[in-house]
């Protein structure tokens, strides 16, 4: 391989840091319930953006099937599974993974040398609470749940191209929902007493009593749901950026996107709060 | 490196093909100016994502700078560099270039083993002009012309997700621009006599003024502005879908997107096409 010199030279870790402590300051003071609202706001477009893309290429099974490539002398991954590891391996050593807000699906290959240098993020996270993820729950939704519901049935052949796209919506979906962790410190820092208390009875329905609003999730579901309706439709010149047909088509089904908000990303979110919590104060 | 018991498991060719006969010659047949115009029209949707998706985050300078890596360690790339080609380098393995839509920015370093068994696509391009290309002129504009016009100034340390970003835009531009083959091919294959005449003289402006079409230059550069300002608005449950205030405020500007398209993307890509032409009868 003719990049191996190259990816030997960035066995190296270097040692420089261009961000200044007054920017971290400033980033530190800028975290409270309204920036965490922002942030996940921000990321339903991008979540949104990301299933879009994904809708271009057909299911393209052979992508998940480990049987695809040569039959197990890759131990049983798929494409997919090549390309989710690989990449993130790649992510890491530019740095990726020194943000606490992103969380790799495959820690474990994950170890340095890493070729940037540290880079010191805001401490925002409670320390013993800040490894909490949902993980593993977003991969079976994804593959099990979603991906079937959003693309249409058949094979082109661009499997590359589909993992990299499976991959950027993994991703979006994982820095959405493990940002639970950060919504739940906002909310803490926002009423520590009321948590405390049902912290230290280890009182779980209490937790998410004190985190839930419905009205608020409803919300966020019809918002997700209209997002998809404006970025999935198609634009031409003369349209008013309403999608003005009787029988309006779009590029993936805003009822989808509603209900992967309403059974997942928020029930996930919610789940990674409540474990966040229940080590706040270990 | 824990993942390179896996890394090598890669250097393997498999053999087995699951693309049908029949699939390639649907898919061969499909080819002509209106699947053409179909797809250049989905690319905009993603280029326009692209930008806005790279637009969460600053500028990021350091990204970009070779000191910013141990000076010099590592022969004076940057972390973008670095970043760019190792991704290639797994998307290859992948098989993402098998697909003649698909170009790299360093195919040098792409040389096989690849974890993935060949894929018939279909062949659609003439096998001469196939390899013409613009990545060279897309690289030099995205990063000089294009960048520094939609992001903010700043430095956020999220430089792994930003030179992810980078790369999706370059892909996206790259995929549209370098697409200008397949248009050639399907405007000639339309009108051989008239290309054929100007392809045996060599005569560029000929074939410059016979793939020229300013009226629907224009269209392309409005719809793309229009795109800009549907998919970058700020969505609500109860606006409309469209920006109402009077001074609408978008993720990207929509004029850099109109001249991003009068500027380049139109320019360069009927640059490939008279290129492609030049080669059509070798």
């Amino acid at each position: 391989m003719a990049s191996r010199p190259l990816f030997y030279a960035f066995s190296f870790l270097a040692f420089s840091c261009l961000c200044s402590c007054r920017q971290l300051q400033e980033m530190a003071n800028q975290f409270n319930l309204e920036s965490v609202r922002e942030f996940l706001t921000r990321e339903e477009d991008s979540i949104v953006f990301s299933l879009i893309e994904r809708a271009k290429y057909p299911s393209n099974l052979p992508a998940y099937d480990p049987s695809y490539l040569a039959g197990g002398v890759f131990r049983n991954y798929s494409l997919l599974d090549l390309f989710v590891r690989e990449t993130e391996a790649v992510q890491a050593r530019a740095g990726r993974y020194q943000n606490p807000e992103e969380i790799p699906f495959f820690p474990k290959i994950l170890v340095p040398p890493i070729f940037v240098p540290p880079y010191k993020y805001p401490e925002v996270l409670h320390p013993a609470a800040a490894s909490v993820n949902a993980r593993n729950a977003i991969w079976k939704m994804y593959f099990n749940q979603l991906l079937p519901q959003f693309t249409a049935k058949g094979d082109d052949g661009r499997y590359a191209l589909a993992a990299a796209a499976d991959l950027v919506c993994l991703q979006a979906l994982s820095r959405r929902i493990n940002y639970g962790r950060f919504v739940a410190e906002a909310k803490f820092r926002d009423a520590p007493e009321d948590y405390t208390r049902a912290i230290r009875a280890g009182d779980r329905d209490a937790l998410m009593r004190l985190l839930t609003s419905e009205a608020q999730e409803e919300t966020v579901k019809r918002r997700a749901e209209k997002k998809a309706k404006v970025f999935g439709q198609d634009v031409t010149v003369n349209n008013t950026g309403r999608n003005e047909s009787s029988r309006p088509k779009y590029k993936v089904d805003p009822a989808v996107v509603y209900h992967l908000y309403g059974d997942w990303v928020i029930p996930l979110t919610k789940l990674v709060e409540v474990e966040y919590l229940l080590h706040r104060l270990d």
